[in-house]
C-alpha cells in the first residue's frame, strides 16, 4: 500500500524530543524506582490518544496504551523496552552517555539505539496516523516494559495477569535490531539465553604471594582452568551435551546463508580485529545465526599487587538455539564447571534468573510477508535478508506462551551501534526510514492480518 | 651478652607514637610525593642523635642516619622501608586502614607489620642506648626506603652513588618476618622475584555477546586458556626451562625441613582452606622455602553484562629460588604466554620493573649467629628454627653486589598479619620482644663482627 503520511518536522525537532528521552538514565540494573517510573511516565505520554498510562508490575513499571476502535479489523500489540544498560566505564565515553550528541550524521547515547530510539520511532508514527487522518489503520496496542536488560524478570507474570487485554493477531517488536548497516533484513528468529556466575573462593583473605606461594591453590588460576575448559581448541564448547540436542543445519539453510554477501576479514577489520574465530565446521554466519554459544561476559578477582586472591569471579552467558531446553543447559554447563574444579579452593555456581529459549518466526508468517514490502518500499534498491538475531529477546517467548501468538522483529537499531558497549549511537537516517517504514508495515498489516 | 636497657614507657606510649607513623597514608604505588616526604621526614626524625635526615632519590625519598663515633668498632647497616602497599577493598577493612587501631592483643593498621612496627622497634632501642648509655655498641648506618613496595626500581641508583657513606660490615634488615607466631625463627634466604602484565586485546569496543557471539575469540576467554595453561594438573608450572637451572634438594636439606613441626591439615584450617595445595612431589615447606612458583595475582575484563569483552587483564608474578636468572626466568614465561595465545586475539606481556634474584645467607654467618643468641634471650623456652622468606627483600641482592655484604633478616612481623591483605595487623607483644631482641642482637655483633 501507498505511503499517506507525511513527516514534516525538521530532524533536529526529532532529536530534541528523542533527547528527553535518552535523558532519563534508566538502567534497569541500577536506577532508582524514581527514575524508572519518569522514564515510564515520559514514553507513555508519547503514547497520545492511545490512552497511554503507567502501570505496576512486580518490579519496573509497564507503559501501556491502545487503540480498539476498528470492530472487526485485526489487531497488533507493539512490543518494546524503556530501560537501558548499564554505561560502563564512563571514561571509554566519547560524550556524557545521558546526554544525546549529534555527531555527525549519527546521535550517541546510552538507549538511542536499544530500544529508546526504536520504540521513539513508532509513537511518532501512531501520533501522525492520528493528527493526519484521525484514525489508526488497523488496533493497535503497546506494552513498554522497563525490565528487557535484566532478563525481564517480572513481564510473564503482568503478561498472564493482563493476557485478556493484551490478545492482539501479531506481536510486533521494535527490539531488535537490523542485522548490517548496508542492507534491510528481517529476522526470522533470535537465540536463546542462560548466564550464571562462577565464584572460585580461596583463603578468608588475600594472602601475600611470597609468604603463601607454593602452599595453597590460587583462586584466580584454578578459575581460568575452569573457563578454559569450557572450550575446546578448536573453538566448540567442551560441555558435555551442549549440541546433542540441535537439529542438524540443512544444506537448504546453509545454502541460503551461504548466499548472503559476507566478508570475513572486511567483517574482522571493522572490529578492529585481526580475524574471526569460532566454532569449527560453521561458517561466520552460520555461527552467528545457527549456532549456540558459551562466552566469558567477564572476569574479576585480586588486582595488581602480589597477593593470591582469596576470591575470583566470572560471569558467563550462553546463547542458545532452537533445539536447547535452557534449564537443561544451564545443568550441563554447571555439572563441567564443577567437573573442572580443582582441589584446594571452593566452587560455586549462581545461576542468573531469567533464563530464555530461543525464538523462531516462519517465513511465511503474515508478519513477515507484510515486513518484506515496508522494507521494499523504504529501501527499494536493495534486496531485503533473512537474518537471526543473536540477542535474545525474552518477550517473544512468553507472547507465544501466553498469547499465542508470534512476534516480529522490526526494529530500526543497527547491530553494530555499539548496544550493551560505550558510546552507544542511532544513525540519524534511520529516524524517518524507521518512520516510512512502520507506516507501511501497519497499512500493509491492516489487510494481510485479516487474510492469513 | 646481657641486657642492659629500661623500656620503661608504657605500651599505650610506644603505640600512640607508632599511630602516628601509621597514619600516614605511605602508598609506594599511589601516594602524592608530599605524603611519602612527610613519612620520611616522620621515620628520619626518630633517628634523634643518629643524624636523621630525609634524602632525594630519583623516586621516593630515603631516611638515612649514622653514629660513627666507635672508631675501630664494627659497623651495621639497618635497612628497612617506610612505604606501605595498597590498602585494597576498604569494604573489607575491620578499621580504617590509615588509623592504628587496638584489638584486643593486636593493633591494626597498614604497614603496622610491614614495615613500620619492625622498624620503629629498631629506633626505640636505638634511642635508649644513646639516652641511658650514652652510646650505642657499635656504630649505626641507618637507611630506610620508600619503594620497596613497588620493588625498589630506585634504590639501586641511590645505593650506587653512596656506596662509600653506606659501608658497613652487616647489613641488618627490619624488613622480613617470623615464620610463624608459636616459634622464633631465623631467615637463610628469600625468594626473588619477576612479574608481568599480560593483557589480551580483542574488538575495538566490547561486543553484544549475542550479536557478535560465535565470530569473534573472547579475549577474557582466550586469557582464561593463557593462565590455565601455566600450570599442570600436577601442580608444577608448566613453563619450560622454569626449573631447570635449579640444583637438586639435597638429601640433607630435605631432612632439615621435615623435622620442622608442621601440620598441613592445621595450617590449611588457619587460613579457612579445605586443603594445601601445590607443586607435585614436595611438602608444603619445602615448596614454601625451597621451589619456585608462579601465581596470578589478578585477573580483571568485562562485568555482568552480556559482552564479549574487549580487553582482559592479568598480573601474574613468579617467586624465584637459587639457580633461576630473573630475566631468563621472564623470557620463558612471556614466550610460553605468546605459545598459548589463541587466535582472534592480540596478546601482550608487560614486564614490570624491578626483578629481584634469590638471596642466600649461610647458616655460619656471624649475623646468624648474633640473631639466634638475641632470640634465645628472649624466647628462651623454645627452639629457634631455620627458616627461608617466601617473600622477596629486592635490596638484599643490592647490597651484596654494591656494598659485598650479606643481610641479616631481623624483623619482628610475623608472616600471619596480614601483609599485603586487608586487616593488617602486628601483635602487640613483639614491641618489647623486638626491642629487647634488637638490643642483645647489638650487643652480640659488636663483639661477633669484629671477630669474624
Amino acid at each position: 500500500m501507498a505511503a499517506v503520511l507525511s513527516f514534516s518536522a525538521a530532524d533536529e525537532d526529532y532529536l530534541r524530543e528523542l533527547g528527553e528521552y535518552v535523558a532519563l538514565p534508566s538502567v534497569s540494573r541500577d536506577a532508582d524506582p524514581a527514575t524508572m517510573r519518569a522514564t515510564a511516565e515520559w514514553i507513555s505520554a508519547q503514547m497520545g490518544l492511545l490512552n497511554g498510562r503507567v502501570e505496576q508490575t512486580a518490579g519496573h513499571p509497564v507503559a501501556r496504551g491502545e487503540w480498539n476502535e476498528q470492530e472487526g479489523a485485526p489487531t497488533v500489540l507493539v512490543y518494546g523496552h524503556y530501560d537501558v544498560q548499564p554505561t560502563g566505564s564512563l571514561s571509554e565515553w566519547q560524550s556524557p552517555p545521558f546526554e544525546l550528541t549529534r555527531d555527525g550524521e549519527v546521535v550517541r547515547g546510552r538507549g538511542v539505539s536499544d530500544d529508546k530510539g526504536p520504540v521513539f520511532m513508532v509513537m511518532k508514527v501512531l501520533q501522525a496516523f492520528i493528527t493526519q487522518q484521525g484514525r489508526l489503520p488497523l488496533n493497535v496496542k503497546l506494552l513498554i516494559e522497563g525490565e528487557e536488560e535484566i532478563g525481564s524478570p517480572h513481564l510473564a507474570a503482568y503478561v498472564e495477569e493482563h493476557a485478556a487485554e493484551l490478545g492482539a493477531d501479531l506481536v510486533i517488536s521494535a527490539d531488535g535490531a537490523i542485522w548490517r548497516p548496508s542492507e534491510p533484513s528481517i529476522s526470522l528468529g533470535s537465540k536463546g539465553l542462560v548466564s550464571l556466575t562462577v565464584e572460585v573462593s580461596g583463603a578468608a583473605m588475600d594472602l601475600h604471594s611470597g609468604r603463601y606461594g607454593g602452599t595453597v591453590a590460587n583462586p584466580a588460576g584454578a578459575l581460568a582452568t575452569i573457563l578454559a575448559g569450557l572450550h575446546r581448541p578448536d573453538g566448540t564448547v567442551a560441555v558435555p551435551g551442549f549440541y546433542e540436542t540441535i537439529p542438524a543445519l540443512s544444506q537448504q539453510r546453509r545454502r541460503e546463508i551461504a548466499a548472503v554477501p559476507f566478508d570475513d576479514l572486511e567483517y574482522a577489520r571493522q572490529l578492529g580485529l585481526p580475524e574471526t574465530y569460532g566454532e569449527v565446521g560453521y561458517s561466520t554466519l552460520e555461527r552467528l545465526w545457527e549456532r549456540p554459544t558459551l562466552e566469558v561476559n567477564g572476569i574479576e578477582g585480586g588486582g595488581k599487587y602480589t597477593v593470591i586472591p582469596h576470591l575470583a569471579r566470572a560471569h558467563i552467558s550462553c546463547r542458545l538455539v532452537p533445539g536447547q531446553e535452557p534449564e537443561r543447559i544451564l545443568d550441563r554447563v554447571t555439572e563441567r564447571i564443577m567437573a573442572l574444579a580443582q582441589p584446594g579452593v571452593r566452587v560455586r555456581v549462581v545461576p542468573d534468573p531469567g533464563s530464555v529459549p530461543a525464538y523462531t518466526l516462519p517465513a511465511d508468517n503474515p508478519g513477515v510477508l507484510a515486513a518484506r514490502v515496508a522494507l521494499e518500499a523504504v529501501y527499494p534498491e536493495q534486496p531485503v535478508l533473512f537474518a537471526k538475531i543473536g540477542g535474545s529477546v525474552p518477550a517473544t517467548a512468553l507472547f507465544e506462551r501466553v498469547l499465542r501468538r508470534k512476534t516480529l522483529f522490526f526494529s530500526f537499531s543497527t547491530s553494530d551501534e555499539n548496544l550493551h558497549a560505550p558510546n552507544e549511537f542511532l544513525r540519524i537516517h534511520r529516524l524517518r526510514e524507521g518512520m516510512r517504514a512502520w507506516e507501511v508495515l501497519l497499512l500493509e498489516l491492516s489487510s494481510r492480518l485479516g487474510r492469513s
